[in-house]
């Protein structure tokens, strides 16, 4: 393909993006293939000879987008949201045509300082604390992960290696291998399941503390469990607290957690993967009390900030300590200017060597949209959420089991779990809307995060009508049942109904 | 920015994207720009109200290109390859439109559809053993990493837990501890920097086994290293071979090596980042020597597939042991085909939980270049760089340090290694060409890796006319100097001759 053609298929694919986008609305948020709809539609080998761009780009409309779940769509309301924006699709093609690998200064200058810089400007603009900044004198600063996995991965490795280093200095008769084996850390039982995963990398247990009623992670439980494990001869490492949880959006109180973190010398990381974008209001300013004593801290820009993924933004008041964990070069390898200049070499604070110009869809993003823009965005999802919530209030066969929080209302069908169970395999079969599951002690519950790149008061409106309906639906059935004398018995109540009620798609919360 | 807009915007993108492209020769491939440069010209904060596409379209060319390393440019010759293609970066801008994260099949069927079918298209076309294909019946298939280093990782870590399980099941008398405090792997001392990243991150030891004369790592060193730890008390857990490597495109020998692996259960992994590429060239067959008896595989697609980075293709042939390791799902969040089918949920053969759909820039690259055009690209370079060796072969002031190997020429300048460091320090001044050195057993000497997206032969004699003439003037000094007495005062000679030779750019060989 030579760059007259580029011309041609990347305009036609423009259009296309445009068109998808514009139109999102009209499609079915939940694809209908089953699995290996597509190993059927494709040739089992990669064709001989080259095949045209309008073919390809017609494939996409015909075998790929059927099989498309549409996370920009308004009635997604799954997981927590995954924001694209017309500027960060730009950006990130940008990138592409530079493809250059940032893995240190020289290796294009342009992409580790716009780093730095839009960095510092995510974190002023979310009024972090100072020493979070690249600008401020000291060792701390932002850096770009891929997802938030990578940066909780990334600080509880680190923080791993700064108390084997710590430990082996202060008690020298003691091996490496039995200080490792020594070695707990500490979230909420409500955490993120990478933070589970992180620990199993890590090969270090992180224990999930019982969070309280209202679902929070408070210092006092894990003082005590801290307490505990430093009896029993055990070294603690790292806590890692979330704002925002995964099933209710609950936020651990960072600041009781800190005061025992600072007790006990241990590293205090914060998950705001999706609260963090809340941050930058005013009305939100609760939720950065505590923010100045943590050690770490990540928040997803493809959460609130339009920027598509992977963009996940990572603080560290003292880099060194992950660079002192991570830096395997060999000293022939430095370049000219590393370590001379207050300009980080990236690759030292992550996982693998290779990055891509994320700075630049961040940039350009943050730039069309301006502050304003962006903090309206995040409101904007508050005030439907807050919508979807009144809607709840206001139908006695629902009950909330959570506050509603930012963009997020957790709530039920009143009575059994089942009715809830059911109510989602109805939704999950029409397909208009996409919500998960989730529980607490005992009871179940829906999800229902706004999400998609721009969602209207109609929105809100057209999920509420078909959750509604849809309950309607399954109680008269069972009304009917029950006065025909079979109630209760779901089987013959699909049956009769010819309804197709399969285990549902009760997805992992993001 | 509305549809509108991005329509005008993403085509004035896909024009910019051409046109740097078209003209990319017009570029010194190293930058002019010093340390802080673009801290200097960008406002400290983010601008409060919407910018406008123009204005920042237009930014990018006045501060971010003038900070770009041109690594699409045909006079890049550090590091390795990293490719991109007109047809990658339009998938990277759909894939960006669709927006969708993959970490199940729900999450966007086609998303991980297209991954199961675009990587046995690539094992086919590499010619890997069966088993590493999806469609054959068994545990094994591919997956699409982000880069080399978390491929190795992933291969490294799930290596460690499979053991740790083994041995724990044999052994019920070891604590935990006492097994981790055991494990140990093996790589060569030619091995890339992730190799031992793998290792600090996995917090189990890897040795880097000394090559041979020949930069090779063969069976013979691993068993002796082997033996002397299983002596010791040691636990082998992988051992990590590489096809290609860093400094001078070795080959490990595969073959000796799984010998020795399967007589002491050790998992074999081969790093083919970059000659992996090679593989489906029937000229290169001996390259394949072995494969069939390895556990793990990587290789990366923006090495010579065209593929823009992230896309690091990674081959398992037992899935199973991955999952198992890595799975930290609880058992409410499956969803409704999970487990019942045959395609796989990738989220559970990676480090983090979301994945972007990488397999579309896959897709579309292979149909647009066809199998013919992709091995037409690997033996351009190839036939680059025999072009390029014919020139240090007959230029009797140079020498090769190793074979030529596939796009890669390995050579010096004959004597002192200062000379050689000159030379480079001279080149990297005029910025005109860009390559980076390296060293072995005290002989210092430059990497010629063929680069860019689409090198020509006038490339390569436009690098050797640079290199010559930067050596005649090189040498012209020094004899001028020799001639007034002066010679081997090279602060002197840089002084008389206005020349601001600094300590050169010897950046990390990735």
């Amino acid at each position: 393909m030579d760059a007259k053609e580029f011309r041609e298929f990347g305009k036609a694919a423009v259009d296309f993006v445009a068109d998808y986008l514009e139109n999102i609305r009209d499609y079915d948020v939940l694809p209908s293939v089953d699995p290996g709809y597509l190993l059927q539609l494709l040739p089992k080998d990669m064709p001989e000879t080259p095949e045209t761009w309008r073919d390809i780009l017609s494939d996409i409309d015909r075998v790929i987008k059927p099989g498309i779940t549409h996370w920009q769509s308004p009635h997604m309301h799954g997981y927590y949201p995954t924001s694209v924006s017309y500027p960060s699709i730009v950006g990130e093609m940008l990138a592409s045509g530079f493809s250059i690998i940032g893995f240190s200064w020289i290796c294009s200058p342009a992409c580790t300082e716009l780093e730095v810089v839009v960095m510092d400007w995510l974190a002023k603009f979310l009024k972090l604390p100072e020493h979070f900044l690249h600008a401020t004198e000291g060792p701390g600063g932002g850096v770009i992960q891929g997802s938030a996995s990578e940066a909780v991965l990334v600080a509880v490795l680190a923080a791993r290696e700064q108390v084997v280093c710590r430990v082996r200095a202060s008690h020298p008769e003691l091996s490496e291998s039995d200080i490792r084996g020594k070695l707990v850390a500490y979230s909420s039982d409500q955490s993120n399941s990478c933070i589970e995963k992180a620990g199993v990398l890590a090969a270090m247990p992180i224990k999930l503390l019982p969070a309280g009623e209202d679902l929070i992670l408070r210092g006092a439980a894990l003082r005590s469990a801290i307490e505990q494990d430093v009896t029993a001869g055990l070294i603690p490492v790292i806590c890692i607290a979330t704002l925002g949880t995964t099933g209710t959006c609950a936020y651990d109180d960072v600041d009781s957690l800190a005061t025992v973190c600072e007790q006990y010398n241990v590293w205090l990381h914060v998950d705001a993967a999706y609260a963090g974008g809340a941050f930058a209001l005013d009305e939100c300013s609760e939720l950065r009390r505590g923010l100045e004593r943590v050690d770490s801290l990540n928040f997803n820009l493809h959460k609130f900030m339009l920027v598509n993924f992977d963009c996940s933004a990572m603080w560290l008041r003292d880099a060194n300590k992950v660079v002192d964990s991570f830096n395997v070069d060999r000293i022939y390898l430095k370049h000219k200017y590393e370590g001379q200049t207050q300009i980080p070499d990236f690759r030292h604070w992550q996982i693998p060597l290779g990055r891509r110009f994320r700075a630049l869809k961040v940039w350009i993003t943050f730039r069309t949209l301006g502050a304003e823009g962006l903090r309206a965005h995040v409101r904007k999802h508050i005030e439907l959420a807050k919508k979807f919530e009144v809607f709840v209030l206001a139908d006695a066969r629902f009950e909330l089991v959570a506050p509603r929080a930012l963009g997020l209302v957790c709530f039920r069908a009143k009575g059994e779990n089942e009715i809830t169970a059911q109510l989602l395999q109805r939704l999950m079969e029409r397909k208009k809307i996409y919500m998960v599951k989730a529980e607490h002690r005992g009871q179940l519950f829906l999800r229902f995060a706004v999400c998609g790149m721009d969602p209207k008061p109609s929105d809100i409106e057209f999920a509420w009508t078909e959750i509604g309906t849809q309950l309607t639906a399954l109680l008269a059935e069972q009304e009917h049942l029950a006065a025909v004398g079979k109630a209760g018995d779901v089987t013959e109540l699909t049956q009769q109904f010819g309804l197709q009620l399969t285990n549902g798609t009760n997805e992992k919360s993001q």
